[in-house]
């Protein structure tokens, strides 16, 4: 059992050190690696496996509501970049820039893309006619990079792997519509895959997207009671198209401009993930996106007939769930450290005994719990385990919000929160920016996360500066 | 119809003029629109369409022979690339150079991955300690760059997509074979999804990878008989190990090194569907991989109960074949001829008539064939019309392959059929880089292609120098 106290003694307790255990189990659980490029991180196969899984799931609810997948360049030269104003100033302090290519100086300076805006606005400048070409509903999977002065894996990477929805429409209307729809999709996801709840709500005009009318955004909360901004969703009005000359004939015939959405999310959602759901074992991953959802740990292997029928076992399950069977020399409790820490959400134990008596042992990875299953029924039952795995990691991150979700009603409440309770703070806004300022230097760091679509009247003053309110917020410092 | 004719008079065809043909085929079959940055292309949603069947159908291959997929970084210091000198030689000169991140100046260049053999190794040597840790078999999506002076959509892209294998083993017979088995993963694919026959063999010296022990390559021929590197896959031996330090403790408990492979395939598989299939009405895809595999063209649609019938048909087809059913107001002959020019496989038209007699008309891309269809059939026949797709585009391109295949017994054939006769010239070579300098420059251009696996005895004697020959070489000009 030596190796399975190292295994275990490795990882800081998330009590002690919160940081350090997210370090720990990203490191155990053999997702990331460092490269010798500051903030660009190797996804190890477990990592990447994660993240594969998210594709799949989220490319199947993008080309469900008429999304077709596109690549764009990688490098975007400054003069694009400049077209719109209020991007590049966004922007364009954190990009990378190419000068040199090949054995040639660059007459102009080409950066690697943080985002493709201007990119998708330049081709859909070309392709866009008449109102018969419309909607452009576009996605793009790939990685984007943003030079980063502190970086931490998949939180904050210099180069990080996302999706980024780029659509144009006849109306303002209809891009209003999908800007929501797809906010809508992604709180969905994190709901029904991720096991996260999440509060939806829209940006304040400091918080929103560079060169965005309005900025929409999930926000799930992690256990340590820090938020995390878990993907957004972005309405541009018709100022990009403006900016790029883009203009479609419109049924009326008259020449106008088409209106504008982009939304993504990114690696980060695996970073929630680690910090909603992992505990002092390490990792504990929603069965959706799990790379392994059953770990079969053969018991007493050396004795007949338990690595063949541990085998047979695997073969059974192998089409209905994604199964990995252990058959190395390690030890049963070395395995058992191992899935624990790579947070795989099911466990399956077969031994000698339970061979006699036509059954195995399945454990829950988020509660412990353990049950004995007749192999007859297997099936059934881990379909039945791995639903009650979700709706109980679920129900703990809902609990966690709830729990970190507080209310102050004036300043000096708010301070208080702020100081001795890491989460939410929910409170009243006057709906100016230099109280958004104040706030976050009185706090060290606390800043607006949203107003909430369902909104409540805690106060008829903004909890900074007294004068009338205008919404309610949500407050949080964040990743 | 004059929009129809518009359509076709707008392609060159292929003998008039190869080039310009296949330019206006991806244009007119909205594959690729072109970017700012010269070489760097958008794949626009058909185009890229192709590219994730392809992305799905490889991937399934590799994971069955139980590769795991990866994501390194896009950047690489340029001390990293210089760790080991023939590949940097081969590298450096054709890589863009980021200097400055964010408001820095960097102290070291990096380039945006040309190829990622170095990031790869940097990562084994921190993850490889014991006999145990091997085989690593990593593959890895991605784009990489490379700053072509002269480039064409697909063929020679500055950035393109593709995927590389990178894998570790603990004996060299253990990486020479998995170098081999990928190269026949790549055949198979290629004659099994793409509908493309290729030769297989091994490069020559002057042509082998920079760095690599041995390169072998799948070789397809294009229609006008010019030839295109079709994916290779590489041997290193320990070489490159031995530059970065990456060892292992044997089973003797001694210190080694492990042997490398890579191998990989590009978006540049597209352009060979292109010219390999291709014809003067557009583009002709392989079912397996083509977005669209039927279109459904309704004939009279305002009849009564044409477009329900329409409708109908298309769901009970669309969970077995990827359907597209076109219900907009163009005309039916401006349809044919767009899915033409997209290279549908099946063209599937039901008017009037053909409801009154329970029936429709399946119509082959590749050699206009009509069948009516009853109804209650059409799911079997639609699988056959499609599988026979499949085998007449093999048949027809292996037929292509043969015919363009040429004999030089001596130094005077050789020219005289790199002049006349475009195509694979097969001849004998004494090994000897300095005929192929010759030769290569005597006819503007052929090149050794491989070392075919199945070597004939043509001669006695290299084509070019009369000295003793060693191999038969397959030569001819490429893309």
């Amino acid at each position: 059992m030596a190796e399975q106290k190292k295994m275990v003694e490795a990882i800081t307790s998330m009590e002690e050190d919160f940081a350090q255990w997210y370090t720990d189990v990203v490191k155990k659980a053999e997702m990331i690696d460092y490269s010798s490029v500051k903030g660009c991180m190797v996804f190890r196969p477990y990592g990447y496996a994660i993240w594969e899984n998210i594709q799949k799931d989220l490319d199947a609810r993008f080309k469900a509501t008429g999304h077709e997948n596109v690549y764009m360049p990688m490098l975007i030269p400054e003069s694009l970049l400049q077209k719109e104003k209020d991007h590049v100033e966004g922007f364009a302090p954190e990009v990378a820039w190419v000068t040199q290519g090949g054995q040639e100086k660059l007459s102009e300076r080409l950066c690697i893309r943080p985002t493709s805006e201007v990119l998708f606005c330049e081709h859909y400048a070309k392709v866009i006619n008449s109102y018969r070409d419309l909607p452009k509903l576009y996605n793009q999977w790939c990685s984007v990079m943003r030079w980063e002065k502190t970086t931490r894996p998949f939180l904050r990477n210099s180069e990080f792997l996302w999706q980024e929805g780029h659509t144009m429409h006849e109306t303002a209307e209809e891009a209003q519509a999908e800007t929501m729809r797809m906010l809508n999709v992604y709180a969905d996801f994190y709901k029904e895959s991720l096991a996260i709840p999440v509060v939806k709500g829209q940006k304040t005009e400091k918080e929103k997207f560079a060169g965005a009318v309005a900025t929409y955004t999930i926000e799930p909360m992690m256990h340590n009671g820090v938020a995390l901004q878990g993907g957004t969703s972005h309405y541009f009005g018709d100022g990009f198209a403006k900016s790029f000359g883009i203009t479609f004939t419109g049924r009326d015939n008259t020449l106008r401009y088409p209106h504008q959405t982009s939304w993504g999310v990114s690696t980060r959602m695996i970073g929630a993930i680690i910090m909603v759901h992992g505990d002092d074992s390490g990792l504990i991953l929603p069965p959706k996106i799990a790379p392994v959802q059953v770990a079969i740990v053969p018991v007493a292997q050396h004795k007949a007939g338990v690595l063949e029928k541990a085998r047979e076992v695997a073969d059974s399950l192998k089409d209905a769930f994604r199964i990995k069977l252990d058959d190395s020399d390690n030890s049963p409790g070395w395995k058992f450290s191992q899935y624990e820490m790579k947070g795989v959400p099911l466990r399956l134990e077969i031994g000698p005994r339970d061979i006699e008596q036509g059954q195995c042992v399945l454990v829950r990875r988020d509660n412990r719990e353990k049950t004995v299953v007749k192999l007859e029924a297997l099936s059934a039952e881990i379909e039945k385990a791995l639903q009650a795995v979700h709706d109980g990691l679920y129900e703990k991150a809902l609990k966690n919000l709830e729990e970190k979700t507080f209310t102050a009603r004036n300043y000096d409440e708010f301070l208080d929160i702020a100081e001795n309770h890491p989460g939410f703070i929910k409170a009243m806004w006057c709906g100016d920016a230099a109280c958004e300022d104040k706030l976050k230097d009185a706090t060290g760091g606390v800043k607006s996360r949203c107003i909430p679509f369902e909104e409540e009247q805690l106060a008829d003053t903004c909890v900074c500066c007294g004068k009338p309110a205008k919404h309610m917020v949500y407050w949080g410092k964040q990743y």
